[in-house]
């Protein structure tokens, strides 16, 4: 059973990430969590777009980077200061306009490392759209933010 | 020399990328560019910052990815739709609080695909933040976007 | 269905990558091909080992090249001039003494370009010994080789 | 002043990596190292051949892992179980037939943690062959192996 819900993960990062939050709205939301595994939402707003009307490149990685932090902080609880040590992402295809979904799995959990991966989908369509592969320092001391 | 000046290059942000452009300025900016060559500044906001005070992962991830295409934009000329397709970055040091810059250099320019790499550095340190490897597919047509 | 069998796959890589073979033997097997799925099997060898007894990071990447190759091939046919472009590979646990499979899944496949991923496990564990993702140029003229 | 000079590399190598050794001949070898950067040659050899008469990307793989392994050596002296973590490569162009150089540069040298780059040049060319990005665990205890 996770650490945290999708419920508790949501208010965390209201609370510790404002810079996710503009003019009020979040838009990037945990859908669920579970054993090693978690989906996470990118809102549709065009504030993520780029010539051609697709999400831009940056939208993408911090989808998949709070997607696979939220995963991780379901399965050890809120520690507010792990950190990103490495990213890979391949982007393939554009995205349909509307939602984005990063569903992830979490290839090792150590004490210190965590690595996993998220696939990106829009919403409706079995098409990969990026797919990252990203590496996480656990601190320490996990004292909850 | 260049296809594209900086003073071009930054006059083609404001104009293609409006989503740069937050409450009337930009924080991504062109400093200089050469050849296979380019320099870009991302200007410190707090808007950039996640908790323990240090800029984001996905600040620094746009501002690799901006800059390597600016790079490149500075050798072909304005390609609106060329696209990035694949990056892997390393998040090695927390940055100074302060401005962060990207010195990147092409290692292939050919007509389909670039490879680029770029250097985080804050300003007046000489310590590496964050490093970032990139592959931009760049369209057939090059029309002037 | 497959354009390429498991038996094809192995008698192409027999004939064309005798690189492969050491002593009259290849120590990378295709077991199984499907639809943009395929698995391959390092065979153990004491060759591919490293200090401690592990197998080294070279084998690793050369079994997950060579298994992604194989799994394309196995949709498009014998295209000897393939060529990967880009491999990102996260070695997450020491394999156990025997064999490794590489567990292969494709995620695009375009004409000019294959994105895949490469899951490796050792014989008869579940732990993800490596995960590695790759990017292969196909070649205009599919002449076979 | 480095810990390990080439030599003292090289016959590290040869007592403890026998794979790297052929039929008596070891095909990667440290030419020279430094404060933060190492230079490491792959000798030309029909072994590392693929179709088309290119060296094979297993064998630019190894030889950037060898070369960066070596250059945090050079920096920390002969511990014989910093295992690879991660590394990113990127095959740019096809290497002359000749001898391979690896001119790397270490980026973070942490206690725990080292990330550097390998830029792969053909001799006698300044085109870029291949580029890789390596991280590396060192372990607590730096026993001498």
């Amino acid at each position: 059973m996770p650490a945290m819900t999708a419920e508790a993960l949501n208010a965390f990062f209201d609370r510790e990430f404002p810079q996710l939050t503009h003019a009020g709205e979040r838009s990037i939301l945990v859908e669920s969590v579970g054993d090693m595994v978690g989906t996470v939402r990118l809102v549709h707003h065009d504030r993520h777009l780029r010539p051609g009307g697709t999400i831009s490149g940056p939208a993408m990685f911090a989808l998949a980077d709070v997607a696979l932090y939220a995963t991780i902080l379901a399965q050890i609880g809120p520690v507010g200061l792990a950190v990103t040590t490495n990213m890979t992402i391949n982007f393939m295809r554009k995205p349909l306009p509307g939602d984005l979904y990063a569903h992830c799995r979490l290839m090792k959990l150590g004490r210190q490392l965590a690595v996993g991966e998220a696939t990106l989908m829009s919403a409706g369509s079995e098409d990969i759209v990026a797919h990252a592969t990203g590496t996480y320092a656990i601190p320490p001391a996990k004292g909850v933010a």
